[in-house]
């Protein structure tokens, strides 16, 4: 299967291979009981779920299928891991800590808690929007119970030493969460390496179904539901459990064990050429993020004097798709809360562009986009203002 | 289509028609854009959302489109509902009113809430587990923010007065919810008719896929999220929008459109038909939930001298697929909450079986259950040692 279209918005959500598509299939109507249910459908699709939650145990390396909840998307994961650690543990502190470049749903669970007695600080980031152990240690207080920094940057691709921040964490007796959501299916993510005690990945970013994601949770770790009801998934996410779609995201993550790592080269490489080719043809172009430390997939660019939104439009007539960052904040038109973090200046994230790139993308594609993007920006140069010409 | 075996748990959950997953499957991979993403397969997919959320709008009757939230699961729209509206509205008021026979999520929800500062008041039912007007005007006080009562129980089946219920509760300024879960798809459901402030339903009981459910949150109704990220939904359910499964539940809501009524008279007749049977051939049982005030699809028994979970082990030998009540709290096999407030004895609540009909269940499997349950009943009753023999 290909597009007709360049769709380089993968960081956003992906297609769903069709080999998960294939074995969600029978669970829709042949396979359809609730595991919940003690007849023969349900008790079988109690064993689907119990073995989907093996392969994604396995997967990050939990020391037991246990440790991993199924959630209906990553921002619950998060909310759940914010929320429902904080609440659990405001006897013994009130104070979280995250980083100033996570995903949105984590700053605006920190700042719900912030409205409803908890106090959180907010970890700032370097230039190229990293979070370092030593700023982590700099905020931790003896009432600090929980520290999030995520594992990769969705909008600039910036990898953050996340091992090194748990170990600063345990250092203190802080708990450690990271939001996978980016790098799981995409590079290593392993629990027993990077000592996260809780960890979050979703399923529509690594080519499984949306509606379904997962936190893990260490064992011992003390967390209480943030959705409550019939206490499924040990009672930490009540609600019918989505066979369906647990099915495909198990299936994708078996495709990741298998393809990921010959996947993860062949990305670099494309983004390399993509990200070598901007900063060599478009003398306004700058990379946005760490220029190694960073996530296969994701390449994100600067382009001093115009805007992202006009660069997407005349790519969009091209047939080529991607966002300016985060899918999730582009309605909202505010300045990327990540690049001001990374000390860019009002106008230079405006002019920002994310392509994202997926296990579709094909060399061709590359050199369409990098074509296109020379046009694109000269022809925007042209109607610009703020050139001299 | 048809299974092999007979379903007849579809209060739990049920198959998906085979129309809806059509509907869906393009959305997995051809048209996978995220609503939220500026480009075109992005905007196509927002687009698309809307035109669901029309359908669904006009189908309960809501007087425009933005009065639909979308959500993961019915649990998550009462959890929403319940703790969003008391969250928000706690400075009139710490009193929230649900009835004893509520769903789990919303009777969890509710003692959340009593640990963390509010008031709960719990509604008694009659025998028939129906909850009346009167007992809800008893129950409300100058500091009652909202009474949320389900339009028709889960495990019995007996529907409630809700539009004399929301009549009540507006005489004195409350706010009124009802969980509509287990109604919306199978009766009318209406809020211009039934006074509704707040309605949750949900995909999967009526043919569409599991995932996706709504809030329907009445224009000017003060909440606040319970799920914070990069505000979709009106910023009332962030998430990565589910397209494709908001497009099963549109498609399962307009073949519902088509054929519930006709749907509606067919299920009443086979549901009287085992009622009746059964109440004749087996002494020793007992109809719960109201004798005509009750869901077309649901018949609850219950069955002097022996277990629930007997005669569902050998109804599945025969291949058929019941439940004891509630599939979401049949795993913890405490008493069921529904038949002890309908004043039921323990031994009484521990023989009953709930048998819930669909769209694939035929005039056969109705007399096929009907000499099966008579030979399991039989048979647990020459076990029983409570019986004189």
């Amino acid at each position: 299967m290909k597009y007709n279209k360049i769709y380089t918005d993968c960081a956003a959500t992906t297609p769903v291979d069709p080999r998960v598509i294939k074995a969600m299939m029978p669970y829709f109507f042949v396979k359809m009981g609730n595991p919940a249910s003690m007849h023969k459908m349900g008790q079988d699709n109690f064993e689907v779920l119990e073995k989907c939650r093996q392969i994604t145990a396995d997967f990050v390396g939990a020391a037991k299928k246990e440790e991993i909840i199924f959630t209906g998307s990553a921002t619950e994961s998060n909310n759940l891991a914010i929320k429902g650690v904080m609440w659990a543990n405001q006897k013994n502190g009130k104070h979280l800590i995250v980083s100033s470049v996570e995903h949105d749903c984590i700053l605006e669970s920190a700042k719900w808690l912030s409205r409803n007695g908890f106090e959180v600080s907010y970890l700032a980031a370097d230039e190229y929007g990293m979070i370092h152990p030593e700023t982590v240690e700099a905020a931790i207080r003896p009432d600090t119970i929980l520290v999030s920094v995520m594992h990769a940057n969705n909008e600039i691709g910036t990898i953050n030493p996340v091992s090194e921040i748990a170990k600063v964490c345990h250092k203190h007796g802080v708990l450690f969460h990271t939001d996978a959501a980016q790098t799981c299916g995409k590079i290593e993510v392993n629990v027993q390496k990077n000592g996260a005690d809780l960890l979050t990945a979703s399923s529509h970013k690594m080519y499984g179904p949306k509606g379904v994601a997962f936190l893990y949770i260490k064992t011992g770790t003390v967390i209480e539901a943030w959705t409550h009801g019939g206490g499924q998934e040990g009672g930490l996410r009540s609600s019918t459990v989505n066979i369906p779609a647990i099915v495909g995201f198990a299936k994708a993550i078996e495709i990741a064990n298998k393809e990921m790592a010959s996947e993860e080269k062949r990305l670099i490489v494309l983004r390399d050429k993509l990200i070598k080719n901007v900063l060599k043809e478009i003398p306004t172009a700058g990379l946005n993020g760490h220029p190694s430390k960073r996530l296969p997939n994701i390449a994100s660019f600067r382009f001093a004097y115009i805007e992202g939104e006009s660069i997407i439009y005349w790519l969009n007539e091209y047939g080529i798709m991607a966002s300016t960052g985060s899918a999730c904040s582009s309605p909202k038109l505010t300045a990327s809360h990540v690049l001001t973090a990374c000390g860019l200046r009002k106008e230079e994230i405006h002019g920002s562009l994310r392509l994202s790139l997926g296990k579709w993308t094909t060399e061709k594609d590359i050199d369409f986009i990098i074509e296109k993007l020379q046009i694109v920006v000269e022809k925007l140069n042209k109607l610009s203002p703020f050139i001299k010409k």
